[in-house]
Parts: structure tokens; C-alpha cells; sequence
């Protein structure tokens, strides 16, 4: 008898987990289609109390800690830590109905569809739903994970001021989820959490599961381009400290950057200001921001030191001043090589194409994976559209994804098979 | 006796010309040292108030016409057609003391050293100011001399509204300098124009006089780029319509541009607006402009076509939409060369150091070009600086530009030695 054989045999039910992403996607509705529950909001609020109440009539035994994370557990025949599925049910301003919640909701799925099948685990199953992961309230984001694991002080991020004024601590308490289950959590046994790729990767070559083998490390730089500003008709090319130039010098050099170093390597120029920012002033000012990401830390720290050269560099051509300020920092997160290996079996034995891929966006998951065995599934996002209204995840995608959680959870889990089935 | 070598020995009084501009500049003085007399507001009239005093003080028939040009004209031993020094006093909102004011004062001192030596010219000199040179508040620029050459339709012109709303018209009679003089006006003989240079060329290679050759031709366009917008982290730079590094690449092809055409071409992209400007999000739609000049009319269409070749190219390379809106059109223009010869010949004879330059920058010349010989004479800016409260000029440039106008006007206006001096 081969368990991953026959847990492979189990499928979970496509239609009643889109019907749920769909209820939860009803509360903090926004026009064309999306969600705004921002962390500890009472739509954020209203949100959990749904998914707790689907976490109590699913038997989950439900635990909140301090700093609002919710974990719903099954007992398997063992104590002791728990298989986690997770990921948050909060949302950015102009949020999609998929993004975080697909994670959580898959997770109920496979709770739902081990109950109905009456199949029981070697260990206990859980799922969570972290605290604050947009940041888009209040900042770090993956707040919840990060205090889980122990990364961030409880305290400090209590006293978090969000972008409205308001402190945590006070919403924690005002929407009732100020809760006593131990900080740092006890160390689940493993982790997955399957997400909509953000990305237009999956979706572009028709690819059904995207098996995550790291998250990108991020680096984010804010570039001050000090110039002389001068009459754009007056003053010759070969006189000019021009700092708009420099600000497209960097813009390009960039784009070749990721070029050349190639891989997962991306870089990306968001930002740009110009000063005094009129038609016929040469600027005297420019800033700009510089996102760097590489699954590589290494390499990521060869593409920092090669944009400061290049800086170096241009300040010497142009005789302007620069000067950067870090604005975000976070070393790759490499997923556990057993674990990736486990989603892309299971996804294949499915009959499922994959690719192995790095997320570039930042997840719970990588917070876990410092604690615990973890791994991320991801399933194609619609034109890669994310953090907007018009995010979508295909009904089927949302399935096959959700069954991949299945078969992997019930592995880690060492789920039995129920009696009389599957021989 | 060898008229030029007469009038050559004749000096203005420099410390009288340099005491009227700072008299002048304390008519809307701000912080800093500059002035703010946008066109037709109460600080202009009042400015114009002052300089009509001088010119009915020096013996000049003052005319207004119905753009509120000013004329004071000095009789010659001849009626007809004047040889004219002209510039403007109205200023932009941070102006400094000299531009424009300098022409029409140094043309008042030129009356004025010429009244002091009984100096009779056979052609009756006029000093002349222009309404709205800079065009700070009522579009075009170089209003005055538009509608005094009929370049521009007087009615059009007095139907302008300005960036408070209120019409030129009106400002005209509120300020009381709607005139009776025709319009457009007689032509005059020739037209000199003395200005600071408002660029950096003179003062960094301490040359004392600019003979300008031309002004630059100017084309302006507003380029808007629309690509996709994506999440930084998730999106293959491959996958990527990235509307900011197609405006690196364009700022950086200009300064390219601007490079391989070499002469007088200069090439600015002084602003740019980046949506969303997110650190973290691939822009999907980039506002810039580009100012090319040259004072050769074909080489400015060969950089306006390049342009448009480049931006086609980056339509196809990185699968953006590109738009493009014409801003701004002047053809160049190039002064008489015989006048040019005139300055050149006159500053070398005093023994000024001097340099053939075009003008980068638009002015009342190059609308008198178009119907009477002109020429404009430059003295050093201090750094460049221009349209800032921090233009300066050394009061001995401006008394060696002013001494070049004396020596330019009675030559034109073939002065007489008075009895019993310089034989």
C-alpha cells in the first residue's frame, strides 16, 4: 500500500472552495470585482469572524494569539505540532478576491474533504491565517508571521502606528483579536501555502502549477540626483550637471544590469520625481528608487555593488552629487529542497504541468521557513495582474492547486486511508 | 574723419546705467535680489511708469501702441524710420534685475551719453520696450514684438487669457497702456538688442562680449508612453512593457542625440512624470518632454526625425504605446551678418574679448529680424544663472555691453562728432 498513491486518489471539492472565496470575497467589496479589508479594519474584522465560523464548524480547535494570528487545528492520532496550511485573509486598498485567501480557504477544502472522508492523520493539521501580510496599513508587512516565528518582538509590533494614525495594539483589542495562544507559536511540523502567482509567468505558458523553490531577496534603493539646473536652451550639452540624465542613465543601466546578470535576477526603476520638473529646465534634481530582487544572495549583493559603482561612475561624468538611503532589505528565502521536491511529485503524479519557480513577492511562507520545513504552491494569476480589482484566478486552476495542497499536506501528515477505500 | 573711430572713443557712464537697473529692480523686488513684474501687473506699470519718467526726462517723444509696446524716440537730423535698441521689463515670477531690463536701460543711457555730448545722429534712435517678452503670464512669449512686427494679429493677441484668467486687454487698459500708437508699427531702421547672456558660455571662458549670430530654432514635445503596469518583484523582465525604462531610454537617446549632431544642438528632457510611481510597481504610463534646439533649421528637423525613428524603435522593442504632442515650434533665426560684423567689430575695437554665439534663448531680436536688420549683443550671466533670483551680471560687463550698443547705434544712425571734441 503506497499512501502518496492513495492520497492522490483524494480530491477536494472545486466548487465549494470557489463558493467560499467567493463569500469571503463579499465582505469589503469594492467596485470591479475586488476586496479592501485591510489589516485589523472592520472589514478585516468581518472577514475573520467568517472564517473562524467556517474553522468551528469544520471541528477545528481555533487558538488567537497576541498578535491576532488564527490557528485552526484537526488533531491527528499524534500530539505535537501541527502540518500548517495558511497564508491571510487582509488585503491591499485595491485588493483581488484570490490573493492570501485562496491559501487559507484551500486549507479548510482539505479539512473539509479529509472530514468527509473520514480520514485521519498521523499528526495534527492546521490552518492559519497570518496577521497583517500586505503592510498595507501598517508597516512591516508579514507582521503576523513575523512575530509568530519569533523574528519580530511582540511588543514592537504592538506599538506599530499605521498610516491612518491608529496603533496595532488598539485595533487588535477594538476588533477582538487580541488573543492568548503562546508568542512565539510553538514550531509547526511543516508548512504550505499555496497562492495565486502574482505573476504572469504560469499564466503566459499555460502552466497549471508553479512549484516554488525560493523567494527573491529584496533590495530597494531611493537615489538622490543633486544637478545644477539651467536654461535648456543656453546652456551647451558639454557644460550641463544634468540630473534628469543621470536619472535615465540609471533607468537604463538597470535594465542592462538584470540583463547581464541574467537568471532570476530583476530590477525595476518605479519611482522617478524630477525637480523643478519643467520643459526647458535642464533638472537639478532627480529622485528616484531602484528595486533589485535575486533568489541568489549573492548575486543580489553583486548587482547592489555594480549599481553603486555605476553611480560612482556617473557622478564623476556629469559632476553631480548622489547620494542613496536603503529602503527595504530582506535576504532570498530557499525553500526546503524535500518539500519542493513533494509539491512538484504530487503536482506530476496529478497529471498537472509545472514549473520551478522563485516568487517574487514576498510571503508568509518565507517567515516559516526559517522555523520549519515549508513550501509554496502557485497557480496561475490571469494576465500575472495583482494587488488590483481585476486579479483572477481560473475556477479549475483554483482546484488543481487546492488538490496539490491536498496530496502534500496529507503526506506530511501521513494521512491513513479510510477503511474500504482505495485498496 | 573716420566716423566709427570717433564713436568708438565715446563712453557711456556706466555706474548712471548700473544705478537705473538697480532702481528699476526695486520695483517688485523679492527675496533673494530678484523681481517679480509679470506682464501688466501693477509692478509692471508701475516699472513701466519709471522708465516712461526717464525717457520724458531724456528729450524722447514717447508712443504707445495698443499692445502696450513702448517707443521713445530721439529725434534725427532726418525724419523716418528710427535705428532702435529695445528689450522688455516685465520679468518671470523668480526673474532677476537684467534680463530684458538691461536693453532698455542701456538704450536710455545710450540717449542719455549721446544727449550729454550734443550729439546729433542723422537717423532719429528709439528705445523701445516690448509687452510680455517673457511670457510668464500670458501666452506666447514675446507677445509685444509679435504683434509690433505683425507676426502676430493685434486682436488675437488682446483676446489672450493668462493663468489667473484675466485677459490681456483688460490688463492693458487697467494698467492705462492701451495706446494710440499704429500697429503694427513703422519698421524701423535696424534694431539692436543688448542682453545677458543667460548662460554659462561667456562667463566660464571669461569672454566679455557675445556677438550673436542667430537664435536657436525650438521644438518641444510632450511624449506620453503607456506600457503595462506589474508587480516588480513577479514579473520576468522578459514579460515586462516597462513605460519608465522606455523614458530612460529615451532621456538617455537625446543626450546621444544631441551628441552626434554636435554644433549648436542641445537636447533637453526636463520633465517627466512616472504613474504609478510606486517603488515596486512597473510603471505603466511615463509624461515626458523633449526641448531639442538648433539654430540650423534642417539639423533640428534631422533631430525631430531621429526622435521619431527612436521612439517608433522602443514602440516595437518593448511593446509600449507612444504618443507624441507638439508643444512648441520656432524655426531658427539668423541675424542680418552685416550687423553681426557691426558688434563683432565695435567690441574688438574697444578692445573687448569676444565670441560668435547663437542665442539659446527666445527674444524681441528675433522678431524685429524678420523686418529690419538686427543684432543682439550678450554679456557674461555669472554661472548661467537665468530666470533666478540669483542672475547676476558684473557692472563691468554691463558697462562694456553698453559701450558696444553706443558704438552699434551711432554707427547705424551715423552719428556726427559734436563741435570741438575727438577730431
Amino acid at each position: 500500500m503506497n499512501e502518496n498513491m492513495l492520497n492522490d486518489n483524494l480530491r477536494i471539492d472545486g466548487d465549494r472552495l470557489n463558493r467560499r472565496i467567493a463569500r469571503l470575497a463579499e465582505i469589503g467589496a469594492i467596485d470591479g470585482g475586488g476586496c479592501c479589508r485591510l489589516a485589523l479594519s472592520d472589514e478585516d474584522k468581518a472577514g475573520r469572524d467568517l472564517v473562524c465560523e467556517w474553522m468551528v464548524e469544520l471541528g477545528l480547535d481555533v487558538a488567537i494569539d497576541a498578535i491576532g494570528n488564527v490557528v485552526g487545528t484537526r488533531a491527528g492520532r499524534q500530539a505535537g505540532p501541527a502540518v500548517m496550511a495558511g497564508s491571510h485573509i487582509d488585503t491591499v486598498r485595491t485588493g483581488g478576491a484570490y490573493d492570501g485567501n485562496l491559501g487559507v480557504l484551500a486549507g479548510l477544502e482539505v479539512i473539509e474533504t479529509l472530514n468527509e472522508a473520514g480520514i485521519e492523520t498521523e499528526y495534527p493539521l492546521a490552518v492559519a491565517f497570518f496577521t497583517n501580510e500586505e503592510g498595507a496599513r501598517f508597516a512591516p508587512d508579514m507582521m503576523g508571521s513575523l512575530v509568530f516565528t519569533g523574528a519580530l518582538a511582540l511588543d514592537e509590533a504592538l506599538r506599530v502606528k499605521g498610516i491612518d494614525g491608529s496603533i496595532v495594539a488598539e485595533n487588535l483589542a477594538r476588533v477582538g483579536y487580541a488573543g492568548a495562544a503562546p508568542i512565539p507559536a510553538s514550531t509547526p511540523r511543516a508548512y504550505v501555502e499555496l497562492h495565486v502567482e502574482q505573476g504572469p509567468v504560469l499564466d503566459r505558458e499555460g502552466t497549471e502549477i508553479g512549484v516554488v523553490e525560493s523567494v527573491q531577496g529584496i533590495s530597494w534603493t531611493e537615489i538622490e540626483i543633486l544637478g545644477v539646473s539651467n536654461h535648456a536652451g543656453t546652456t551647451p550639452m558639454a557644460l550641463r550637471c544634468d540630473a534628469g540624465w543621470v536619472a535615465g542613465a540609471i533607468i537604463t543601466f538597470v535594465r542592462q544590469l538584470a540583463s547581464d546578470l541574467g537568471g532570476n535576477q530583476v530590477a525595476t526603476v518605479g519611482r522617478v520625481e524630477f525637480f523643478p520638473n519643467l520643459v526647458n529646465v535642464v533638472p537639478n534634481r532627480v529622485l528616484l528608487t531602484v528595486d533589485l530582487r535575486n533568489t541568489d544572495e549573492s548575486l543580489l549583493q553583486r548587482a547592489e555593488a555594480a549599481l553603486v559603482e555605476h553611480l560612482a561612475g556617473l557622478c564623476r561624468e556629469e559632476k553631480v552629487e548622489i547620494s542613496t538611503r536603503r529602503l527595504a532589505r530582506f535576504e532570498p528565502v530557499v525553500f526546503n529542497p524535500q518539500m519542493v521536491d513533494r509539491v512538484e511529485a504530487h503536482a506530476q503524479g496529478q497529471g498537472l504541468t509545472t514549473r520551478r519557480m522563485p516568487s517574487g513577492a514576498g510571503h508568509d511562507a518565507q517567515m516559516l521557513a526559517a522555523v520549519c520545513p515549508s513550501a509554496m504552491i502557485f497557480v496561475p494569476s490571469v494576465d500575472g495582474i495583482s494587488h488590483n480589482v481585476k486579479e483572477f484566478t481560473h475556477p479549475k486552476h483554483i482546484e488543481a492547486g487546492a488538490n496539490v495542497l491536498l496530496a502534500v499536506l496529507c503526506e506530511l501528515a501521513h494521512a491513513d486511508q479510510p477503511e474500504g477505500e482505495h485498496v
